[in-house]
């Protein structure tokens, strides 16, 4: 027999319970992740923001979170020795909440071996540029300078280089000739948002495996 | 007074006295010459092609040249002492047909200092790459070797480095999941040239110039 009540709480269990648990890493406004926050409040999405890290306090991003009751805590590099224990900290943290998948938003911090032997291969990130070109923390302004017709955004699970990884998705916005990096900046995060959203969600629904440098969707190949 | 006779060769003037000269380099088939020839053929396109030449005998790109009554020319690397003869040798022969662009359409040769310095700033060429992703001769490769889902072609004036020069104009094609290098390959030649033939006739017809990493169109520019 079923009642209202079970049914008005029948999506619940599957968003609790089936849905992928997400940790989201950011450094600033947190943009990328409001964007991964409004698609998670649809059961259908598949995933779970378990929690959102940072590599500093006071940022509107950690504010975003907290006002949406997702867990936060900070992972500052000055308040640890060395680099090295700053990432094993890292990855202690991120454990803690037992993600599938952990994105980085706009983290500006290059994760190290304690953290990748932990999520190495399903640690994504999104950069703002049509990688291989202009990897690194300037990509608008690089591609700018080059004169590039033709940028973009570049989905893809971190390594150990410096954007190297394997790429899961591209997009392409046009270079206008009266392009600022601001206004070129703008353009790529209007391109790249959904891109990120949409991939997310697949990869979590979907589940996928990293072969060399490819990134294939489905469980069934893990 | 107008007649018949005078109408139909109205064009031709225009055709062979504005039109501006341009030498097509080839090391193959031509394909991409054919298309100039092609779009060439209508007077309002502005292009006259003054001559075809190549770094080697026997290809069909020369054969091309020669059914449309277009002057070719041979120069081979192996028939001069040093490369840096060969080069003064092709800028020479280059020369004497006046042209106001050069046009590389699969030319497999690097030109020197020699060309560079007759030619340098109008010297164009197309490359199967979203430059500065993947230069050199096996873009297609490349791209599908790094694994990116985004590839393209880049048409650029030519400099001393391997394809480092400011960019004209570029597009982009999608790379399938079961692309080969054929395939992918075939992908981007859909759409460089078509690219290559529109930029090469704007070029031509409105004049450009290249300031540091910019081509601007327009003859007041200059």
């Amino acid at each position: 027999m079923t009642t209202p009540s079970q049914l008005s709480a029948a999506s619940q269990p599957r968003y609790a319970g089936a849905a992928v648990p997400v940790v989201v890493l950011v450094s600033g406004s947190g943009t990328l992740l409001q964007a991964l926050i409004d698609a998670a409040a649809d059961p259908a999405y598949g995933v779970r923001i378990a929690a959102v890290g940072a590599d500093r306090d006071g940022i509107e991003g950690l504010a975003r979170a907290q006002r949406h009751g997702i867990p936060t805590f900070v992972c500052r590099v000055r308040d640890y020795p060395t680099r090295e224990q700053w990432d094993a900290a890292l990855a202690e943290e991120v454990t803690q909440f037992e993600p599938a998948l952990v994105v980085s938003a706009g983290f500006l911090k290059l994760v190290g071996p304690h953290f990748l032997a932990r999520f190495g291969g399903r640690y994504l990130n999104s950069h703002n540029a049509l990688l291989p070109s202009f990897p690194g923390i300037h990509g608008p302004r690089d591609a700018l300078e080059y004169g590039v017709k033709l940028a973009g955004a570049t989905l893809f699970v971190v390594d150990a280089g410096i954007d190297t990884g394997a790429i899961v998705a591209q997009c392409v916005v046009p270079v206008e000739h009266d392009d600022t990096v601001e206004t070129l900046t703008e353009r790529i995060k209007q391109a790249e948002r959904p891109q990120l959203v949409d991939w997310v969600g697949r990869l979590a629904r979907e589940g996928f495996s990293v072969k060399g440098r490819r990134v294939q969707l489905g469980r069934a190949a893990r």
